[in-house]
């Protein structure tokens, strides 16, 4: 099967619209009937109320329990790190992910605060990680190549890789899981999720390029340049959203544009975090604009693309910040948010069960 | 004593800007060198890193536990409730009151997942509540005058009220208590509020009034008819800012802004729900500005006289829900970012700990 055949079968199983309208209606029925019975104005729970309900939407239920949610990190090396477009060396990307594997990163804090799973894939990190037990070894490649010269990802490594994010959705939700949050760490993968997030916009790469982990002025031209350059060298040969994804994307990316692909299918809660989780998102929707209905943008961050991403796709993020760090880290601090909604929704007395008075 | 030489020596005792400046400064230098130690590009995490600092700065201390929070939520009654200000009749203080006792309203929902502990106050509710051993009984009366007519607030139970709360941050504070979140509940307490806040910004109260727990249109406009002839008939009577509190405040503004003082007297983070809160913050803020650097605000939101006093102080809130219940929610939402910034600050490996390599 080619990756447009696995394509195709995957987007088929996504349900549409109106297969699902008459059902869409009554769960959301249900919830504001439910949420208006609550000892609180009508309303006043505000952006709670509306997550509530897309919670309710994507799990395709009205009533649901506190749900056990999972962050999982995916990790990649980029083979455009060697055009020097990173603040940070590539070998950061491994020791990173060891990092991870020992409980010290940012993301395995927010976790563990939060109550989330967290799971750590090797997509194609450069360097044999196989013997980290905590670490799930989903390897395509040493990294990808750079796409200033090549073509970054060839077709059956994509195929591969989105399998990997196909799969842990389609494994979530068979085990009950409530949601994932999507993360990522690869050196030089805001270079790859900026070339993308043009490319599929359409827009100047300065409008979706930040400065990734802290590049001064030189760096970040020299960023631009690449990108630039990129886009223009393969633009000729590209047809389809998924050769843009091969083009200049990333393993990790791929991985989460497939996590996105299963999630619609399946109806798990998907959680983005930064300009690198937006990018797959943008890609997974380019290819099925249906997928969008199980996504919520967890924050907004400093790198522009992410806000472009977000606004063309119509997300409203949960939180702004100011983050700029990755690794799922502001989609898990969002998921606190949905979590509190979530308990809201199913611990509130009801004005009946309380004996409180109703509006005058 | 009366109010004013209460006051007088409350705020003495809040220390001056110069006092502290070495100490702040050697504070902000140890927070900012051990968050540049950690395993993130420098300043990633944003606003999260902010916070770290205003904590730290608040508790004088450079490293600090994770901290345990406790939300206090102040309830009293109204005698403008009589006005028809509100949408929802007066006894549903009392029945929010017993709510909150026996664990079923949202902050009892929210303070329990997020971890706080939850303290409920009744500083002037119109009905018996000593039965209830979950509320605390500091009762001033049964709810304020109403201040169309006459003063809301006597200058001895204003001394009371405030008593109430300054004594709770000076004991918090001796418990070890890590942070405060403010709440409240009292029919007819947004009149209050709008009122005290356009009072003390010196602005019209069509730019700080809103709907309340759900007002139409014809309510809205009693409610600002109500606002502007208090204002016109308490302003000739006026030279200081706590007699604005006293002839259009309430009991829980009273406490909450006492609370703050004694907060900023002995360094206990407080932080901030919705427009009440808010008011009661600028309320002290007008009597001690240097209350200000202990005060974070959690969130901001539906009420347009929130946004007003926010902007006015200079406080960034962390949040923008568009929540309009208070009882302490949107405060205990931001909490939960605050506790996570602090887990990252004191959990997450410095990159010597996790051998990771620095920027090139």
């Amino acid at each position: 099967m080619t990756i447009f055949e696995q394509i195709d079968l995957w987007t088929s199983r996504i349900p549409l619209e109106e297969e699902t309208a008459s059902e869409r209606k009554s769960i959301s029925m249900e919830i504001l009937c439910r949420l208006n019975s609550l000892t609180k104005p009508q309303g006043s729970l505000g952006r709670l109320e509306e997550m509530i309900l897309w919670y309710g939407l994507v799990c395709r239920r009205s009533l649901f329990p506190d749900p056990a949610g999972v962050v999982a990190v995916f990790a990649s090396d980029h083979g455009i790190a060697s055009s020097g477009v990173s603040a940070f060396p590539q070998v950061v990307t491994v020791e990173m992910v060891k990092n991870f594997a020992s409980g010290g990163a940012a993301v395995n804090v927010l976790a563990r605060q939060a109550g989330l799973e967290l799971m750590v894939f090797d997509m194609g990190v450069n360097a044999d990680l196989s013997f980290l037990h905590a670490v799930v070894n989903a390897k395509v490649a040493y990294g990808t190549k750079n796409f200033l010269t090549e073509r970054a990802i060839a077709p059956a490594e994509m195929a591969q890789a989105m399998k990997t994010g196909f799969g842990l959705s389609v494994k979530l939700k068979s085990q009950g899981k409530g949601f994932l949050v999507l993360g990522e760490m690869g050196i030089g993968n805001t270079t790859s999720a900026s070339a993308l997030i043009a490319a599929l916009l359409d827009l100047p790469p300065a409008l979706v390029t930040g400065r990734g982990t802290g590049l001064d002025d030189q760096g970040y031209r020299k960023k631009l340049a690449v990108i630039e350059q990129a886009l223009s060298i393969h633009m000729p040969t590209i047809s389809f959203p998924v050769e843009w994804g091969m083009a200049v994307g990333g393993f990790e990316i791929a991985a989460m544009a497939g996590a996105i692909l299963g999630a619609a299918t399946v109806g798990l809660p998907v959680i983005l975090d930064g300009v690198i989780t937006s990018a797959a998102a943008l890609l997974a929707w380019r290819i099925c604009p249906r997928v969008k209905h199980c996504l919520l943008a967890g924050h907004v961050g400093h790198e522009i693309g992410h806000r472009a991403v977000l606004e063309h796709m119509g997300l409203d993020p949960v939180l702004d910040l100011d983050l700029r760090l990755g690794e799922g880290t502001g989609g898990v601090l969002a998921s606190q948010i949905l979590k509190s909604s979530i308990s809201l929704y199913g611990q509130m007395a009801t004005f009946e069960e309380a004996s409180v008075s109703g509006k005058i």
